[in-house]
């Protein structure tokens, strides 16, 4: 008889979150031209958080600190907070994994918007949870709906991110901090803020501890260009935060993204200079966008999200064509934000190519309607 | 009302498998001049992997390939199978917390021996699976009690370590095979791996991925002296490797530790050069155990458990003293392993502060008796 895994397990499907772009260049036989399709920051870390890693990968025979001692207390500094109302973990999809893990039983309700970031539905899924999903409106998640579906369902996790992937859109803090008074006391709620340091002042909620319910999730991937370091945190009460200890990976931080991140968040200089240039990305984008007859949405990321003014089928085509052509976006999954394609705020290298590729791609995925 | 999580969780305990040196060094006030506890492999990684590391922090920007591929390649022609025999994962804790999630369910019977790696004890815990032990014998883990205790039991998952870990024994190859037979088929079987580099010839057995449901657990931390890299890789069947992807954080695996352990398992020389090292470093430890009428235990690992001829109590008395002079070891949790204490293959410094403090240490466990 073969091995038994669980029937949750054994009852999941094979697909993935996402494809990375090595997989489509093994499968192209060449590199991107320009890799602007996964949020990342190709502005890259701070030359001091550089240096640090380049250091610490010498003492790399060493466990990490498992309390991320340094690192909380610097967050917590930084953040104005205890370093008990934080958790640092392997990315933002690994603390929403913990978090999920934390609360979701098999057929437990979770509330989400459709659309919104597949790991998360990836981990609710692998833990059995039931995904309830809210459309958005006018390419913004929905607050409203979110708190009203959480309440109707007697849910035990929301998930709402803000600024929002893949749309670039946001809510100002007032919004948000409606949405925290509007969900039930005993319902987790998850704020993703993995663009928060790219949004217009007025968009992040001050940070209160004191309620019981709710994580507010940043990371060390996207402003502070240290994607491939997966470290990332997540601050809330510490009543709740404590819960993480029972059952994270001790011990499974990379010591060397530890010592990346402390440098990176001492270095607020490298920060606004980075916001600066993802400023100017996403002026140039539009720019681009505009001058081929499609429309960029406002954005508070590090991408645009630019509609093709057809359907999902006319934008998958010029995705695809523009891949032929050595440019790697992605783009949103669900109508209609699926008539969008999403553009990462690049250096200027890699939106030449954007600049170069796109008339032609255009022209291909009209021809092929 | 407080938010809810789950009662499996709510009814976990607050303990930790391992306490960091760091936490250790911060409730001093001062740093560990020995830091020889934590079976890390103090004489460092190979310069090459260093070099790729320090490389690979200006590319971090960058997320790691989700598949692993480069790496799981290597590691297929390293193995002698094929890459979809081998998943890679943030270091054994985080595939055996993986592994534990693929099979175990609350109230399911799982199998290990008292006193081995508390790790694997805390993620089964951890998803409400019922702990079964089994005694060691003459400080090894006992195969045949094992396979008949799963069988007994009708175990879902039994753990296995060779070399082991606390005790530094160790099985002929043959004894392996023989417990692979006498598990059931739709058991799963996790044999632990880690200190496999520095065990002697006949040691490991042919990996054979032909059985569906044996794991062979690797990794960079040990022999490789990549142990805060947190990167490991587990082998088996592709049948039961596949279940990985279904529930394993796709982009975990950081990607300077990709480029390192790639640049490592490039380095047989390095490998070659430490276990020349770790072999100087059991003798000398197992000198500087006698000369203080101690027992140097048998090892197939990077430490040496060190029999102090008394109680878990003097072994403990012994490990604080030694503490209290600025060196850090280990000792086992249970008795009656819990007389020795465990000593790591560190280089020469931290081996002449350990024989330095060794006596003045022992005169104190001895005084308090």
């Amino acid at each position: 008889m073969p091995p038994r895994i669980t029937p949750l397990v054994a009852g999941l499907p094979a697909t993935v979150p996402f494809v990375g772009p090595e997989t489509q260049e093994r499968q192209r036989g060449t590199r991107f031209r320009a890799r602007i399709g996964a949020n990342e920051n190709g502005f890259g870390p701070s030359p001091k958080a550089v240096a640090a890693m380049a250091e610490a990968a010498g003492e790399v025979w060493k466990y990490c600190d498992p309390e991320n001692w340094d690192l909380k207390q610097a967050l917590a500094r930084h953040l104005g907070v205890g370093p008990d109302n934080v958790v640092v973990g392997e990315g933002i999809d690994g603390l929403l994994g913990l978090t999920v893990r934390l609360v979701v039983e098999p057929d437990l309700p979770v509330v989400t918007s459709l659309g919104a970031y597949p790991t998360f539905n990836f981990h609710v899924a692998g833990f059995g949870g039931r995904l309830v999903t809210v459309p958005f409106t006018g390419d913004r998640e929905d607050p409203q709906a979110l708190a009203a579906t959480a309440r109707a369902e007697d849910a035990r996790l929301v998930y709402f991110s803000n600024p929002n992937n893949p749309m670039a859109s946001w809510w100002p803090a007032g919004t948000v901090v409606g949405l925290m008074d509007a969900v039930p006391d005993d319902t987790i709620l998850c704020i993703d803020e993995a663009y928060g340091e790219f949004a217009p002042d007025g968009t992040l909620p001050p940070i209160d501890v004191s309620r019981p319910n709710v994580l507010r999730f940043r990371t060390f991937s996207k402003a502070y260009g240290m994607a491939g370091a997966r470290i990332a945190y997540a601050v809330g009460a510490a009543s709740l935060i404590r819960e993480f200890d029972k059952i994270r990976n001790h011990f499974g931080v990379n010591r060397i993204a530890q010592a990346g991140a402390l440098a990176a968040l001492g270095d607020p200089a490298h920060l606004a200079w980075i916001r600066e240039r993802i400023v100017e990305a996403r002026a140039r984008i539009g720019r681009i966008a505009e001058a081929n007859g499609l429309k960029p949405l406002p954005s508070a990321t590090n991408f645009v999200t630019v509609d093709c003014g057809h359907d999902g089928a006319f934008a998958r085509r010029l995705l695809v064509a523009l891949a032929q052509r050595g440019v790697f976006v992605r783009m949103p999954g669900v109508a209609p934000q699926d008539r969008c394609i999403r553009i990462g705020c690049g250096p200027a290298a890699d939106l030449d190519v954007l600049e170069a590729e796109l008339p032609a791609a255009l022209a291909v995925a009209r021809r092929e309607a």
